[in-house]
């Protein structure tokens, strides 16, 4: 089993910190995102999307996103659970990971790539317009998460999940996309030094 | 246990037609979209994200993102599997699932909702030239598609799958957005023709 990786890019760091949580360990083969290593026949015959991470299996198969990468492992080391435990908190997980990535990751992505000159020849037609549409998005996530915050110590609950990991992800790629969470989100704060912490974060 | 339903817009129809396939009844209360029900005070304080559908458990826990809301039922009644039966297998149908999702409807979706005259109270600011950078991407994943489905029945394998699910409501949702599936595509076609056929599909 081999896992093409994408360096710091945000879905590769999802999958390794997803993995160092799980204390699994998986053969890297990097591949260099700032060389378009990823629109390279090597990895685009495996991923016509032309995307990473890509998990190939001993057998040939190819699981490309994120998530599915880290399904697949959740379902062959269930412990400890970063998807959920049962019915109803798989799908809570999943509802705020799905959350997470559509109005939190994805928003702040759309910031970055539709106005920062190194991704012009990433996103085409890069709409300028479009990222300072996202930007007052953004923060309405960030203050409702804040929110949301106040009365548990983790995303989905009162357990660490791959909700956490996405979110941390995102909040981290706001950096590059030149957005800060505002000082008086204490509790948004607080949870993100807390999971900053943890040693997955460094993966 | 109750599902707050929008009616015909893609993401209720997801779950519809998903519960369809399962034989699941469940209770479903109507909220008009057109009349912005969805931004109601009954749905905001059940998701303020303000989307549909949502689900009511009995307790009062609540489950919002359509697939989120599947898992929870495909953790219930795993017959027939529609999100995978083993670990490779839930990896591969969740890969399509997202690829479908991202690269298919969420795109269909940005060229309907920033350019449609109906969507300028749903989607502030509309931006038109976001719409129209998506357009070729559309194309571009149905030509894709076609050439996967040379060779099997279903968007992920040889079993009807979520995938299929998200594929066949981001097509339908390609007639309001004015996309057309070029005639040429007979793979894509000929898949779109026999999952509509399905008694799901009026779900």
């Amino acid at each position: 089993m081999k896992l093409y990786d994408g360096g710091k890019a945000p879905n590769p760091r999802r999958v390794r910190i997803y993995l160092a949580e799980k204390e699994i360990d998986v053969l890297l083969e990097a591949v260099d995102m700032n060389k378009l290593g990823h629109k390279s026949e090597l990895i685009s015959s495996r991923n016509p999307l032309q995307r990473l991470p890509v998990l190939e299996l001993d057998d040939g198969t190819i699981i490309s996103e994120s998530v599915a990468i880290c399904r697949y492992f959740e379902e062959l080391h269930p412990e400890p659970a970063l998807m959920g435990v049962d019915a109803v908190d798989k799908a809570v997980v999943e509802m705020w990971q799905r959350r997470m990535e559509m109005h939190l990751l994805l928003l702040v992505a759309n910031v970055f790539r539709h106005a920062h000159p190194a991704m012009a020849d990433w996103e085409v037609p890069q709409v300028k317009e479009f990222s300072d549409a996202n930007k007052p998005k953004v923060m309405t996530t960030l203050a409702w998460l804040n929110a949301e915050l106040k009365d548990r110590e983790f995303i989905a609950g009162d357990r660490f999940s791959i909700a956490d990991i996405t979110a941390m992800i995102a909040i981290d790629f706001m950096k590059p996309a030149r957005l800060q969470v505002p000082e008086d989100h204490k509790y948004l704060l607080a949870w993100y030094k807390n999971v900053k912490m943890r040693p997955s974060a460094d993966a």
